[in-house]
């Protein structure tokens, strides 16, 4: 992975952390607690991805900068809130976006180089980019963000699946690319848009 | 493992997962999350089981076929819900009470296989066959089935020790087809007579 | 680890169980469902550790004492609440103390010993003593003990950063002394004095 990509993961997981974060201080956590929500936010996709492919002990264990990126945005977000946030928040959002894409690619192409079958490198790319966010959520008792209206975790997929069916000779770098921008470009959409997926209609079983 | 439980276990895997579709249907999520939802559920516990047994990369990263009957049973379930569940549900419940059954036996045998102590052989065959439905009804924020009244762990505990105390040179068979039964008509005979355990008196400390 | 460690980390097994079981039992589940959350109290914040170091399979699988314990705990528990928690549970508060602060020393050793830099041992030390009760917290619908207004995790953090600060030509047992004490009179301090970290003053962004 090239020192391009190692800059804009450090990116991703600081802006992952942001928004954990932010949600640790709105639900009334001390330092700690925001912090510990930080971190989990910030290196949990990446943490559950590692342990599914054995990949242990995993990668903060001995390289704790991911950590370290986690713990000052939660002291930062602590300490600046009330200036930095009293205003409008859309560039968080635009930022999760592209930390999504990136996850999203660096997750599939992970699993591609432990010889996953192309269906799961692409779950494992959504997986990577959206845990953190899950686990966030259940921590912290709000609705996990797969409750989404606007489209999430099908951005994550779609670079992921680009990612996988360019062919392995157009090189990591073109792959990745290619797949992150159009998983960035879906997101970006979806959020101007309001896009969303068909919401299958239940009807409640009779003996409910 | 033989064809006919290769096969057993796919049903098993599809029952599960119909029943996360269900839930994430009636919570409102849209397709993508209706089949995570049914893949979590339909995969969960082997994969729980796997981490801990340390059989990683977990089995569906190179053979998929759980994982795409997972997603399969998803967009039946969104497609078809409204004819398929307009009737009585109480065939997903004895579904559901086989994959309970299988998975138990499964578990166990295959924590045997690792090595394990015959009572964490046993608690490995509960955990496999329940644990998918726990991160199912967590996601979702529904009350676990750990909360349910009729016997539901308990089955999976019996067919698991059947298993682990059958002796070992019955053969894999026989062992795993007496304590498959054994778990399927005590979790049936719990359903029909709404037998549960009993429930220890909690009394509140005084300083509480 | 010496044998006196052996012991009292049975009794912080056994601690972490109670206070499971104790949940388990207030939410009304059954004794089948008050031992799995007092098996998943005591022994969860150790499992996730070794999850993460990739030293598996986990140890209760070849070696189920702790299971064992849990277990039991939950039987008598179960068996004799009324009697034994109809008065001041301030000793469950205390022995909860004790439980933290050895777990804290025992998993930053732990990480040490597998080479993890010190932030992270450091980190490994609180999450050992307290995932277990986060864990029984989400699968019973609870707050966190995250939220928790007295210092909790910080005491296990303290006790982390002192074992792995103090030079490692000390011998772990005064290490591991030291910490543990350190811990263990912070987190009796937070108790008693009510101590809590600043809660940083949060200000929604103007557009939520």
């Amino acid at each position: 992975m090239n020192e391009l990509f190692f800059w804009y993961a450090a990116i991703g997981t600081a802006v992952f952390a942001v928004s954990g974060a932010l949600l640790a201080l709105r639900k009334g956590m001390d330092i700690v607690g925001v912090s510990f929500i930080a971190a989990v936010t910030g290196v949990g996709g990446g943490t559950v991805r590692d342990i599914l492919l054995g990949d242990t002990p995993v990668r903060w264990v001995t390289r704790p900068a991911d950590i370290a990126i986690c713990i000052a945005c939660a002291v930062l977000v602590s300490a600046f809130n009330k200036r930095l946030l009293g205003r409008r928040m859309d560039w968080l959002l635009y930022a999760d976006a592209a930390g999504l894409a990136l996850f999203a690619v660096l997750g599939a192409a992970k699993a591609e180089s432990y010889g996953a079958h192309a269906l799961t490198a692409i779950l494992f790319g959504a997986m990577s980019a959206t845990f953190g966010g899950i686990i966030r959520d259940i921590v912290c008792g709000e609705r996990p963000i797969l409750f989404a209206k606007e489209l999430y975790i099908t951005p994550a997929l779609v670079g992921g699946a680009v990612y996988i069916l360019l062919p392995e000779a157009l090189g990591f770098d073109i792959r990745a690319i290619t797949g992150l921008f159009c998983a960035l470009f879906l997101r970006l959409l979806a959020i101007r848009l309001q896009w969303s997926l068909p919401f299958p209609r239940y009807r409640a079983p009779l003996d409910e």
